[in-house]
């Protein structure tokens, strides 16, 4: 019976409902009450948000809950009581699915009007619970914390010397109008600080020296020096300690999965041999009936073709060992069987001898490079057009040339697959995804050409296609034409070093989910905690502002005059897209100055401990996971010797 | 006669003259025509350059050349003459200066107003030329090229796709008022390639999607989407490459080092070896006559504690081994004789117990510890008087306090590196690296304000020196006072996780020499073309504007408004400080656009390919240096024993 509860917990249908479940909470807080759901972010522009109902996103929330709940208990159920009171994430799940409880009935009861939801808070917990990567990557993490800690130490012990310096060098200026670098930058010991680690992001290199650099080119050393430690030496010694913790991480999270994998298929060939023995074989002679095998596969889960090729290789396998039909065990029967990935079904068979050599034409590879240069034609096509447009002014424009050629081109690209499939059959066709992709992208395009010429009529002279909404239909078209590009993608492997980095690209999109729930993860909780605290806070400025910004008056490079005013944590997208500005580092001094007027000196400290958490430390784990990726694919030789000895 | 000459060539003197006629042809930089020595490089404040008379900098110039001409000849002698054919450095040596020569008779007929100076531009040569490591490290570039060349297409597609894309996006756009993307960062083609290729290196983040962002949060996913793909990824994909190239690179450089030391060592040994074994000894006693080693050490350069310690040590081992007095050969021999480094001249002997027990006190590291403790009160005492001043005015302050603990300390310290002469004696006090940097720091700090009690009188209230140039004499003083704070840097290799970091510094700091010449060569070479292409091209903003700056009618964040005016290429120094500034990579969108309004669309190739010269390659090399050289600090036991295997 537990066994049964274990193969259906973990079976996709469960787990598939578990992953919606989670997403499905977590996108809750798009529609909960600073709703998402306005046109633009903009203080000055946007219309007020819609409310959502008290009660509805509660609603599906308990449900999500009730979910957890269940998951919760099956999972307690499987561990047994012993082992749960040892595991720290199942009990801390409990902890977490209690707290969203009470508060979801504490909101209830006020309907919904309580100042703070702490579940808000909780809810990225669910989803790094959820994954065993992101588990391990969160622990590996802080095995490095100490070695970061001391870089840390050191940054900051070079922050504050330099700032004592550079105050000790400023300070003493004369005080006549051109003493604006001790005005401006450092005034007092928290200006001077925030100028300083601003400067070791390199988000205001040049401004901040040149008031000093203007008087005396020597002043010009000090920033140099700054920059050149803090931010060239100490900022990669940090990438490294993080990267030099992280090296065997990968190696071993793939070690282990390949050992598992390899455990599973030696144990299912013991038992495949075990009931095959009492049969009465020679002892001897160690091996599986072709029979049972084939019994197995029948059952599997497997794409049909490869379920196909299998048996044909196990029927054809058969006779071949001498003693008396048994597969050969280990490694030598495994890898014949496991190396028919590549297979394709076979070619429809025509009698007429004008289809066959019909079929030879079109099947042959040299098909492929006329489509992919007619592709590359109409992308030029498109290029041209671009440039001549980009001079007239948008309401003059004539497309019908480009309409026409437009028409043409899916035309072509739709005989182009008739042919195909005509070529391999429409199962061979299928086969290879970038024939899926390319007859998908026929087929969108086919709609969205048939929904253009219905729209708007066929091309005439001085046909212009309306806007709707954010790009018109045809604009759209358009497009979806130009993804035609990755067409080109397909030319790659046949390249030795792009093959490597391909395949890099590959490896990583593996790896990806645990750093991208990572990720999620902290946008999640740094956004909610600052929707918390600066909700409101940047207010629009007075006046009719939407049509003549009357910024004239606001000094250069602040946030007013740079109309950074959809930055704000208004709602949950916004935050996020705020959050992506500042985690990109550049320019963030303004973020920085504005939300220290708004809100007051206080927020710095969010702004900056964002900064570590983001572009310090996730990017640097990043650049690990690429580095990591990238000399696995590059070396394998290091990375296999190991693998091998794991095996013995 | 070839192995005198070789043994005179690669003397010290030798090659420190060498070293020295580089730097000094390279530093000529700094004086020739458009010469450096103007107190700054503004072109709204600076007085017209010193021009240095014709002649000056020439006939240095030839004195340097004729050097390596004679360098030159000695090389092709050593090497002969099959070889020198052979070695394409020595080749191009050859012909840079028969060019160089060439040029300076033209530039010398010409009375030095010739337009332009090739010879300038290969000066670099002769660095590169010297160092065998920076030669490695290029040949290591050239290596990675292919590799990196094929990420520079994939960005290069990015790029392309992305801009399409972008003008696709925007240009519908409708044209009222608000139309603002289209007009400012997406106007024709190679305005939106710029605004993307700045936009990859986040120079521009916020501001770029601003415009469109406010109309319409969709807008930003195009950002983030190619920001993310860019940036994030194929940036770090280049990195990943450079690294994996560049692995290799440091473990078999050191490698080759210690094998050829070794090699050394053990071929030395052998000749003591053979001129010992015609004596006759014993054909089972492998070894040397520990009187020849004396013999020998006395003739090596070595330190006099060392070579103290070291003939002590061959006296002992001397009767140790039974086979008739000979040093037993290989490693066992060489360890404890190579393992004395530590060593410290004996303390000297006082006969009074007082002066014994004084002896003990201030010879222990308790006193370190004090000494410490008072270098902490006195950085305390100025970041405390640094934050009081900084409220007040310069004119207003009054350092009548801070003079008298300054005396105080100042004494304090003196005491100190007394006292400890007295404990350790002279010689034994200059052993320590830190007590030599203490008592150098303590002197140059008594010999300040000695002067500034001199100049400014004793302390009193209301006193306050005068400013002097960039700093007065007193200031001057407590910049020093703070150089103090590197006596803490002492205790860090206590810490284990910082000795790591620490020893990771210093293996850096020995290959940086390579690294930095590299820098140094395509600083000289860029700033060079630069002055060549922009001299003069920046030009004052017209009226009296060293008063009241000017700059309320340029648009925000342009060259004019921020002032960039002392970033120009008019003189060598200033030219270096430009290429800082586009190498630091943030706002270097201001000089593209500056220039290519002063000086043509087609200088934005020289800021992009100096950008992909040096904040590209160059800062992934060094991150590559710097991961390296921390992995084989952190992890000794993997690099360890390849060496290993080397030896055997």
């Amino acid at each position: 019976r537990s066994l049964w509860l274990y193969r259906r917990y973990y079976s996709n249908l469960c787990q598939r409902t578990l992953s919606f479940t989670i997403y499905l909470i977590l996108s809750l807080a798009f529609i909960e009450t600073p709703s998402s759901l306005s046109r633009t972010a903009d203080v000055r522009y946007r219309s007020p948000p819609w409310e959502p109902p008290c009660g509805l996103t509660e609603s599906v929330e308990v449900l999500c809950l009730l979910v957890f709940v269940a998951d919760l208990s099956v999972k307690g159920y499987l561990f047994g009581q012993a082992n749960f009171q040892k595991n720290l994430w199942l009990l801390g799940y409990l902890g977490v699915l209690v707290v969203s409880l009470i508060d979801w009935t504490v909101s209830m009861s006020l309907l919904c009007r309580e100042p703070l939801r702490v579940r808000r808070l909780l809810r990225p917990f669910f989803l790094l619970q959820n994954s065993s990567m992101m588990k391990k990557t969160l622990k590996c993490l802080r095995w490095s914390l100490p070695q970061m800690a001391s870089v840390g130490l050191l940054l900051a012990i070079h922050l504050c010397l330099f700032t004592m310096f550079g105050m000790l060098l400023f300070a003493g200026e004369k005080d006549d109008g051109q003493n604006r670098e001790r005005m401006t930058y450092f005034r007092n010991l928290p200006d001077a600080l925030t100028s300083l680690l601003v400067l070791l992001t390199t988000a205001n290199n040049p401004d901040v020296m040149i008031p000093a650099y203007s008087r005396n080119r020597a002043y010009a050393i000090f920033f140099i020096v700054f920059t050149l430690i803090g931010s060239l030496f100490l900022m990669n010694l940090l990438t490294a300690i993080i990267y030099s913790q992280f090296r065997g991480y990968l190696m071993q999270s793939l070690q282990t999965s390949l050992f598992r994998r390899r455990l599973g298929t030696r144990a299912a060939y013991e038992v495949l041999y075990s009931t095959s023995g009492d049969g009465g074989a020679s002892p001897r002679g160690v091996g599986v009936k072709p029979q049972n095998l084939l019994d197995v596969l029948q059952k599997v889960q497997l794409n049909s073709f490869h379920k196909q090729a299998l048996i044909e290789v196990a029927a054809s396998l058969a006779p071949a060992p001498a003693c008396s039909g048994l597969l050969p065990g280990g490694r030598v029967g495994q890898q014949p069987l496991f190396r028919t990935k590549d297979v394709h079904p076979p070619r429809p068979e025509y009698q007429s001898p004008f289809l066959q050599s019909a079929q030879f034409l079109f099947g042959h590879y040299y098909f492929d490079y006329l489509g992919n240069f007619v592709a590359l034609g109409n992308i030029v096509s498109i290029c041209v057009f671009l440039v001549l447009d980009a001079d007239v002014l948008p309401g003059d424009r004539d497309d019908f040339i480009l309409g026409i050629l437009n028409c043409i081109f899916i035309l072509y690209y739709l005989l182009e697959m008739l042919l195909k499939v005509f070529a391999l059959g429409l199962q061979g066709y299928l086969s290879y995804p970038s024939n899926v992709f390319d007859g998908l992208l026929t087929t969108v395009l086919l709609v969205l050409e048939m929904s253009t010429l219905a729209v708007y009529r066929f091309p005439h002279p001085g046909w212009r296609p309306q806007m709707q909404g954010l790009l018109s239909l045809w604009d759209m078209a358009r497009l979806l034409n130009m993804l035609i590009v990755f067409r080109f993608l397909r030319i790659i492997p046949n390249m030795k070093p792009m093959a490597v980095v391909a395949s890099t690209v590959l490896g990583l999109v593996q790896n990806m989910r645990a750093f991208g729930g990572i990720l999620v993860v902290v946008y999640y909780v740094f956004a909610i905690i600052g929707i918390n605290l600066f909700r409101g806070v940047i207010v629009a400025p007075p006046g009719n502002s939407s049509l003549a910004p009357a910024n004239g008056s606001a000094p250069c490079g602040s946030f007013e005059q740079l109309e950074y005013w959809a930055n704000n944590f208004d709602d949950f997208a916004a935050a996020l897209i705020t959050l992506w500005n500042v985690m990109v580092v550049n320019n963030w001094q303004v973020f920085l100055d504005a939300y220290q007027r708004y809100s007051g000196p206080w927020s710095k400290i969010y702004f900056v401990s964002w900064w570590l958490v983001s572009s310090v430390i996730w990017v640097n784990l990043f650049l690990a996971l690429i580095l990591e990726n990238f000399l696995h694919k590059w070396d394998p030789q290091s990375h296999l010797q190991p693998l091998a000895g794991t095996e013995e």
